[in-house]
């Protein structure tokens, strides 16, 4: 689906930002570069900064005019860093994301298109496009650098795309879930507070005749830990071994177990 | 508030990667630089990639370790590759964007770290984080470029901070707003609908015996068009040169008002 989605850069002076580009495209799973015009490529420079995402500079596809790099597509968006005369259709980058989800999920082609490093688009080319992207830069120093531009969209189309096919946008683990991930429950944490508090007595620090707000301070800060069963397993070993020389039981060294 | 978020770098080995960071930062309304322990810094590399951030690098502050550049954080955020023996809280850019401004909205001081180009950050740095973050990159290429990291974080934290001021991710216009903002309304709309009817019968185009689902066709066009007041009158125009056509009117040059 990804693969429907192209990344159209006009009239690129710096070879170096075209393998930025790629190699940012490459990370958020994109594939897809068309150059119109560029000013230097190829470059070893490109292939440099592409550090690894050389298949998508091999694939590239170069041509002379705009209107050839959007030939097939049903959606053409691209960046502005600017308000311009006539009022266009106006996204922020996360509403891009959306909109392109929406025609790869109908099998249309989508461009993402990026203009020059100093001067952008102009007014001719952006109005070839349907929508304008603005990525919300402070407008004390708005103008990102091109590959960076092409990383902020990029992302933003594959955390829509994660979320349209339901996939996690944070690492899923393939080992099956261990005592360090699995909570503890309310019960197990009733029967920790009451070792803790015998504990506490028994080393004088707890006096029961006047308890003040000493266990509710500490329930506070357990109960808002968000505890594991494994760290469940140390905080009652110590309190465990505690009691043991509390009783004065000879310490026996144990095997390492956490 | 955002100058309570600082980027840490630990180790970096290529200066370029510095002042993209800083570029990057800037770009997005932060302005605190931490380095611990650069390879190459100052460089002249880093003032060319930092393209006008040279206040940031100007005002970076280097240190020799990790913990040191941690003083005075109340919650530090690391960047992960990979999944770790030890699991740890595990954030996307949005959720750490929002960690970010729960913290900075107390006015509390957040550190975003970053690691080594290659290695990242050891597992020992990694433990010194609350929080780990990992951008959601394709497994097969997973690795971002430095800077475009410190991007994706640094534009995720803004999106999150000019939603919590309630201020638009989108360019405001100052401006007020013009004809060609104003929508139409449904009774200038139904106007139109009846100036394009009768223009279409006077051409010859609709036949009223016979006028099969043509308006029908029109109005579904138009009406999901958002067409704005603007855009009406030019139609309008249209519609009344057109008619003055089929009347027989001479045809003279009118100023351009569209």
């Amino acid at each position: 689906m990804l693969q429907n989605i192209r990344v159209v850069l006009v009239n690129t002076s710096h070879p170096g930002n075209i393998g930025g580009a790629a190699r940012a495209m490459k990370n958020m799973g994109l594939s897809r570069l068309v150059l119109v015009d560029p000013q230097d490529f190829p470059s070893s420079e490109a292939t440099a900064r592409a550090s690894g995402a050389t298949d998508i500079l091999g694939s590239v596809q170069v041509v002379g005019t705009l209107e050839e790099a959007l030939v097939g597509c049903s959606v053409a968006l691209g960046t502005s860093a600017r308000e311009r005369h006539i009022p266009w259709p106006l996204l922020d980058p996360r509403e891009c994301a959306t909109t392109c989800l929406q025609h790869i999920q109908q099998e249309s082609e989508v461009a993402l298109v990026f203009g020059r490093e100093y001067a952008g688009l102009t007014n001719e080319e952006l109005q070839r496009c349907h929508f304008h992207v603005h990525i919300p830069s402070d407008p004390a120093f708005s103008s990102l650098n091109l590959a960076a531009a092409v990383q902020v969209l990029s992302y933003e189309v594959r955390m829509a795309w994660l979320q349209a096919q339901g996939q996690p946008t944070k690492m899923s683990k393939v080992e099956p879930v261990s005592l360090d991930e699995q909570q503890v429950t309310a019960d197990e944490l009733e029967l920790f507070y009451g070792h803790l508090e015998s504990t506490l007595v028994q080393i004088g620090f707890l006096d029961p005749q006047n308890p003040r707000h000493l266990m509710s301070r500490l329930r506070r800060l357990y109960g808002r830990s968000g505890i594991s069963k494994l760290e469940m397993n140390i905080l009652r070993g110590v309190l465990t071994e505690t009691q043991k020389v509390v009783r004065g039981e000879p310490h026996k060294r144990r095997k390492e177990d956490v």
